[in-house]
């Protein structure tokens, strides 16, 4: 019986791979990387299609701050090389996550360029779709909306390197999609997602 | 057009939910967490139940040292410290995927019992189902396998702090389940482990 097993230890051939998890979920796994400013409505979008997608049948998850911050990363602050590794891990998941099948919906300020572009990097390296989406909105918009009440505690000194405020936003310049949220509907914006996912490919994949 | 975007950015109505995920899919999420001797089965157990559910329509994924160890958690090493670490970060990666309504199969040596409880106070701390499963294997039987050749190198002393050899492996003391490997067929293995998912009401969940 033994020798039986060790044979077995090495038994990889039935192997499930990423494209067999895709066909059997008629999607594929893709990471849709919502940035912009706080307020700007990334969650309130990515919501809203999260929604739509289990409406028709797709699977998808949402990482965020609250189940980021206060999971995983709760070991990592607000720091220049803390904000970097916070990127790094949730990019690390969200390919987990599109290995797995799954449609991630990431929504994070994610403000520098750099960051977002190793994220993309890792994507790519793995033949993983990256979709990037800059969730623009005039700082004066989402300030005003500040539906946290964050802007109010920066502008007090309160809150120190808000996005922003007193710490920079580095805009896409080679977005995916480009959505003025201060200007559309939530329902044109994800109109335009959904169009998106299935021009690429992404939904009712076979 | 801002006014009603200000709304928006409250609207959280349609938020999905696990439940909702778990119903779309007809299964549960759950962590199944393998734990046991280098060479023990731990991996061949997961491909091969990976492979049955993947049969009966039902999505898992594995989280192994080739996903974990060489993305999210490149930056650890094998001290004390970064060994905890590991463990922490698998489980909070493991309860993302729960929550996304895929089981999670983990197969990694996790040799210290607080480690692993700690991982299950998290599930259960979140209501999400924390299966252990002992993939208990003679150690002479282990070494004997020494599918990645480790343990040679172990008693070469060209490895420190190995599991078995010169680091401890705490047995689960409460484990869902306990495969010994070293007596079981594979075939036996994937069998219980499926029987205890259909009686979970983990598979076919409504």
């Amino acid at each position: 019986m033994a020798e039986q097993k060790a044979t077995n230890v090495h038994w990889h051939d039935g192997e499930i791979s990423r494209d067999d998890r895709n066909r059997m979920m008629k999607q594929r796994g893709a990471t849709l990387w919502f940035t912009g400013l706080s307020g700007s409505g990334k969650s309130t979008i990515a919501v809203a299609l999260e929604e739509a997608l289990f409406e028709r049948g797709h699977l998808s998850y949402r990482l965020d701050g609250d189940n980021i911050r206060l999971g995983i990363n709760k070991n990592l602050g607000f720091s220049a090389e803390d904000r970097t590794e916070n990127i790094r891990r949730i990019g690390e998941i969200a390919k987990l996550f599109v290995d797995s099948s799954v449609i991630a919906l990431t929504s994070f300020i994610s403000p520098y360029r750099e960051d977002r572009d190793q994220v993309r990097a890792l994507h790519e390296e793995a033949g993983m779709p990256f979709i990037e989406v800059f969730v623009d909105c005039a700082l004066a918009e989402a300030e005003k909306r500040d539906p946290k009440g964050l802007y109010k505690k920066a502008r007090a000194g309160e809150i120190k390197n808000f996005t922003g405020i007193d710490d920079p936003y580095e805009a896409p310049a080679n977005a995916e999609l480009h959505l003025h949220t201060d200007q559309m509907t939530l329902q044109e914006e994800v109109d335009i997602l959904l169009k998106y996912l299935e021009d690429q490919g992404i939904l009712n994949a076979q």
